[in-house]
């Protein structure tokens, strides 16, 4: 058995999702590059689509095309590099205190590329995104066009993308979500990434929708939509 | 980047896949246990669904319920054991030899679980199913019900079946077609595997119909399809 496709390990035991039913959820979005994920949120939040709001974006880096996108779109974006701290949990505990501090119900990774320790208040309050059909093509070094690359060049059939709860390792906790899109003979790497996206549009959203519907469970490390708990 | 996901080592040069299209294709069907693939392949003959005849099946073990259920089709079955020969190239020498003398066009690897060495004659002309979206849960100790109950253990939401290419590692040669299951909640892996198998049912004639085709092509260890040759 390989390491590439074993479960998370010591999955937690049973952690039931409040999720948020009364009010618009309050998301914190964290990028490193275009952004172009944020402006999917953003626009299915002005179509009704998607009952949230962005207090907090958060950027890695300085320059990136995602941070002047967001400030344009009037949002509040703090620029964290993880350059500037002494390690990952400097950083991360500078990352959760903005996020803690806009009273963040739900930090959602959007094409952010910086390892996170994800401090024990956040757990199941953290979701990426994988432009994959995790376990295929995910962990370290699978990011971006490699992902599409690597797809390409083993030729399958089939693609997709995975919305999955964030752990300490990279595209590793519990998947919550996956579609699938058929990959056309002779696709490049930007095309797939390009078919992928257009899944990634609607199944980001759709989590999103689903974490705050109260109705999601993570059972032995597997994501489980189960009805309403009953006090509720 | 991790080994599980590259693309097969040293890729041929591009091989065109002639097909059979003025006959029924002679398939060679090699099985190691119950012989459902194989069953499934009678049905779809005699639906007229698939045109093929199979004047030769071989079984790696001598008790298995498929011996028996290709001898009640009228079938001509051989066994032939990996461990009555001294090794892989042995062992493979007289599986292919048994296909060469029944003039098998393709052969068909149906739950078959032995290694074999495919002979250059053979190249283009031996195909596998694996009950996984591959690279996910494939290779090594990935076979039957191990690899639903990864999947499972993983949490996925999405796997599937994969029709390959053979080649002298398990699961690794060029993907031809691939068909993707939902994965319900709470599914445990025998619920899965059948889920998975009715998608197998459709994908493993569909690729076989696409290889008599004619029109399939392997580049740079994908699986094209592409016109018809000109000179047909």
């Amino acid at each position: 058995m390989t390491n590439a496709f074993a479960p998370p390990d010591n999955p937690a035991p049973m952690i039931q999702i409040p999720g948020v039913r009364d009010r618009p959820v309050r998301l914190g979005v964290l990028i490193s590059g275009g952004g172009t994920t944020l402006l999917n949120f953003l626009d299915q939040i002005h179509s009704g689509h998607l009952r949230a709001e962005v207090p907090l974006v958060i950027a890695s880096q300085k320059s990136c095309r995602g941070v002047e996108r967001a400030r344009n779109a009037g949002l509040r974006c703090e620029v964290l590099r993880p350059r500037d701290f002494s390690g990952v949990e400097q950083f991360s505990s500078a990352v959760f205190n903005l996020l803690r501090e806009s009273r963040i119900d739900l930090v959602t990774l959007a094409g952010f590329l910086s390892l996170l320790t994800i401090p024990d208040d956040f757990s199941g309050r953290v979701l990426n995104i994988h432009p994959s059909l995790i376990p295929a093509f995910c962990g370290h070094g699978f990011y971006g066009h490699h992902v599409h690359e690597a797809a390409i060049a083993r030729g399958v059939k089939v693609s997709g993308c995975t919305v999955h709860f964030a752990d300490n390792h990279y595209d590793h906790g519990p998947i919550l979500l996956q579609q699938c899109v058929n990959v056309p003979d002779g696709a490049t790497p930007d095309q797939l990434a390009a078919l992928v996206f257009e899944q990634e549009k609607t199944a980001y959203p759709e989590a999103i929708r689903l974490w705050c519907s109260g109705r999601l469970r993570i059972e032995h490390g597997r994501t489980v939509l189960g009805e309403l708990p009953q006090d509720v």
